[in-house]
């Protein structure tokens, strides 16, 4: 996928919504540069809960959401189990009010934009901007030359086998969700679903900082906690999920460990999130 | 309805098609002025015929045509009967490629844009310039201070009653399509449906110069033929229609004489477009 294909598919996902089209429409063109990405209906973790983002610039950890009425009731039907979901703890918000008239709904545009101008400028003096490249989301060789994975940055790859050559595994395919780190002594590499499916019931808090791991089959469920509790590892955690446009996604959710006193047979094994960075070796 | 929500219908009515939802957002937020009107997917009559042209600047007689691949294949499943045609003879038609990279599509918008805002600004130079008024439009008593109604110019009104008090009938309200002028002699005002109904089978060609009109009542056909070519009249002519929001519409379509040696009893009554302006007494 291309930039172009990628704009008009984001642009696309607001078609529904006459408001946030133009609204969404209306900040893209007037920034009117091919270098800031854009997500639209972006979910994300706040402290006070999920929330859906009209517009998200990824670059800038700036959302926009777009204040209409019954908005968000509306949209949170949408969720999914799949959802990707982003910690936006420490995010920028700003609201387009779009029950005022047009006059005014314009000028709140042209501020934020005006204020993106800004913050993009600041960025380049401060050598920290970074460029939209396609080429490099996603792509495990521009993490290694980073040199880190970081939650707060939202690090993600399309494939696992990415994610495990990032670290260092050097793979040509793999078939699990679950790799014992070469790199890493006493690490290993998870590539959990945070939904209940045939096998596991497994989930995340929705702070990101708590994971509770649960075994389905009640045959298995004995020798499977004993395993794990037994064998105990840190977990470079990248959970799958499925992004706004469809695809599929793996997100570092960063370095977990298990909570031996928190664990139970009763309530499945708990890991704690001990490391939101890890340095790639 | 306000300019906010004409504007929001208008793009919304670009939803369905991503790309020229992203084209016509594009040129109406980098045009940026709510001085300037425009319709999206506008009807139109050309020489080489009907065509849709996907925005339409009525003010600079500007049309947008998206090139899409078979674009123009889909969209014209959506004429209905009722649909709303505009002569657009003498009118300007630019093309964006949507096909190029989105570097070319961005580019050839913001020519086109360059180049409405000469326009504009010629218009405003030579004092041709008329802001979009909402209050104006369809409204009687500005084109009688106007002092002319002119097909190129596409004037309308969206009720009977208010062509006919523009014209001088002083009417408070109307229940026919088909009055005696108080005003100019030997002419009616005249309202018609260019599509078949209960009643009539009447049409205009698509170059808007000739209508046929036929009775569909068998038992009166002859004693309404009889009348018609005994009772020659000018028809100031009205067509009705449905606007691409849906609202109905009476469009001058100009001043109408009957073709008596073109008509017979058996192909209905002929009419010959003999004027395209009316001066207002």
């Amino acid at each position: 996928m291309n930039k172009k294909e990628y704009i008009i598919r984001q642009i696309a996902k607001t078609n529904k919504k006459n408001y946030e089209n133009y609204v969404v429409t209306r900040i893209f063109h007037l920034i009117n540069r091919l270098d800031i990405k854009f997500v639209t209906q972006q979910y994300v973790n706040r402290p006070e809960g999920h929330a859906l983002t009209d517009m998200y610039f990824p670059q800038l950890k700036l959302h926009v959401e777009i204040d209409e009425p019954f908005h968000s009731k509306q949209k949170s039907l949408d969720l999914k189990r799949e959802t990707d979901i982003i910690q936006a703890t420490d995010h920028q918000i700003t609201r387009i009010k779009i029950t005022d008239n047009l006059e005014s709904i314009n000028n709140q545009i042209d501020n934020l934009v005006m204020d993106i101008n800004t913050q993009i400028k600041n960025l380049e003096i401060n050598k920290k901007w970074e460029s939209w490249d396609l080429d490099k989301e996603f792509n495990p060789f521009y993490y290694q030359e980073k040199g880190y994975l970081e939650v707060e940055e939202s690090p993600a790859f399309r494939k696992i086998v990415d994610a495990c050559n990032c670290l260092g595994q050097n793979y040509k395919a793999v078939q699990t969700g679950w790799f014992k780190s070469k790199v890493y002594p006493n690490h290993n590499l998870w590539f959990p679903k945070f939904y209940k499916n045939k096998q596991w019931d497994n989930s995340i808090s929705k702070d990101g900082i708590t994971i509770t791991e649960k075994c389905l089959d009640p045959t298995s469920y004995n020798s499977w906690y004993e395993d794990v509790m037994s064998n105990l590892v840190r977990r470079i955690t990248f959970p799958r999920s499925i992004d706004n446009l469809g695809f599929k996604l793996y997100r570092f959710a960063g370095v977990f460990e298990t909570d031996v006193n928190a664990s139970s047979l009763e309530n499945g094994v708990i890991h704690r999130l001990v490391e939101t960075r890890i340095d790639i070796k």
